[in-house]
């Protein structure tokens, strides 16, 4: 089950620089190990923006909620979530 | 080159039923060459709405405004282009 | 699973009387199905608009398009849907 | 009487990290209570945000502001407060 | 119980003008019998617009809705509902 | 001459806890005074929001301004003014 | 007293040519009327667009009412006021 | 003296389709008779709509507000204006 | 050529008391020079807000930029400009 | 390949003035390289706001990514990227 994800990227100027270093880390691994797992399909940046257009794989809604609020950097994001179905005249199944 | 399309079909009540009926064959064609060229990478419903989310692949911004403006129901359609660029956390290159 | 969903009615002033009033009564119909299947989980009426808040139970997102795609008023509607999920404060689980 | 209440918690960076904690404990316990008393009707999570959705039934608008101001994160939070009315399509009176 | 209501009027230029005449006189009667009654408390007129701003005291939403949804001119107005309660640096209990 | 006044009170984390608690008072004394001077005809709050809806009287658009420029919280307030009119269908001149 | 106005016109395709020319001359009446005798101060076009900023010089909210009401163009427009008040860095009082 | 000027076409589906060829065509000559002239420095399509963004060149507000409402597509667009001035890093003065 | 100027005043409270009360009598002091120049045409408070409506007459959009980046306020205020053309109804040249 | 890209300059009061000062030279200095680059084609700036509209020359959406991304300013600054294609009426192609 597909959702579009955006994330959109605010980091207090106050944080401090290797704090915000060490989380920027984690979220790339995390990101990682979950794109490796088929559960985050597709990441892209958004052009000129701190922010991500992405599509998740989920197999709920409370699954999927437990992916985004694991995210390092969960607490210094926008994110929006859209729910995505088949489309009739998609040539794939997806 | 990538960009997400979001598309918003409004088709006026006035327009004649045979007509839209045409239309959006040729619309499901046009898409669906468009698909299997590789051109329309993805094709999501937005749940609940007469809308979708798509994923285009482009050579350039003119080749990109070929391919929408020259959708069946681009003048019954609100479209927005958001431009996409790799993502360092990504783990693949599309 | 549940889903919100806002929806807003709009039907044109030129669509024919009897016509609305049989697209309504099918509505209705609709509507209480889905709700005795306990799809249709929770219905409200929005004071002062027409309008509702509804909750939705689906299986997966496509199975929530279908339902909503299948409304009577589906053309006539504005649709909003905020996936939901289990909140930790919350007494029940639903 | 019911009303859809949604709230986003904004909880500023600089509140101490134990202030934040106790405040969330009592918060819980709250609305709990509130939920025992059948008053807090629903409270879901939004999927992907630090926000809810809740159904409150309440005697009035000051007993629903009452409760409402009385939550200890209150002053963290951005609240919108929809009255909702019995649908004449709902099954049941709620 | 106190609500302020907005009503922002827009009648389609297609409307016969007679039935435009019928409808507002009506409006007027049922506004004022509200007014007698109590409770429709006040009723003003935004400057330089075809609008009203309200404040109505009802029994409860379902009320509220009611007397709303009754309004002759109720398919061509668009309605915005805020529940009041008591403000602590009020001199009187309204 | 009525003028409907929405005010938003966002007082900043950062100030002392003791001048907050003065300034409120200062603001409630001077509330009651414009208030029992019949210039501040109706407070209301509005359920779930630190926010009210205000009805002034006031002689010209200067002596609103000074009335709303020397409220204690002035400050901390996002205040927005709608100027009304007596409505046609009032059965009141107010 | 002086009020900000914001006028944007909308005439609908519709509506008779000779129709919208007598309109449309007799608002030029009307507005120069109001013009010579002090009460329209000052009107503006916005470039680029079919629409005016207005400064309004009124004795009271009701009489602002009535002299925007009037205009022959007035159920064609969307309009905006904001009440001015004297700045107090202003080298003269009007 | 430069302004960007953005514009939305939005040619409503009653107007007789060969009318609107005649007044694409007028738009088409009068458009490049500008950019001839100088006055219409640059113009540019928005990718995947029917909009465009202009650079004008004109001496005056009024001299702009002439050419703009003398488009013979005025009627059917919502332009906006943005006033530019030279920017210090800008390695032209343009 | 005449220009609405739309500004918003946002000081933060973090701020040294002293530079700001010395930042306002340097701005009133600017305010007041360019009023007698005439270039500053009219300004108005906006009421209940910290804000004002003005009208500047300058030569060219560089000649606004550079008045408007030397007012002292500048840094702490949101500008909004508007480009002013004559109106055929209005019975002044201005 | 074309595209518009707006930039709005937001620079915390808390940053020290002289880090301010060295990145704002960076920032002119890798600005005019680009521009005498031929990739940033056209700057200009907004009146009356710390802000510019600029048209960029990219070879690609990932190659814009990087010249926005690499600005200096670009932690303080939001960006909006808008797609440009070549317009039917343009007497040049740019």
């Amino acid at each position: 089950m597909l959702f579009m994800v955006e994330m959109i990227v605010q980091i207090p100027q106050s944080l401090d620089a290797e704090l915000v270093a060490k989380i920027k880390l984690e979220e790339k691994e995390y990101s990682q190990k979950l794109q490796r797992e088929g559960k985050w399909r597709h990441l892209w940046r958004v052009v000129g923006e701190y922010a991500n257009v992405s599509i998740f794989d989920a197999d709920s809604n409370d699954a999927l909620h437990t992916m985004l609020s694991s995210l390092p950097l969960f607490p210094y994001m926008q994110i929006k979530v859209t729910p995505l179905a088949n489309h009739p005249s998609s040539i794939v199944q997806e």
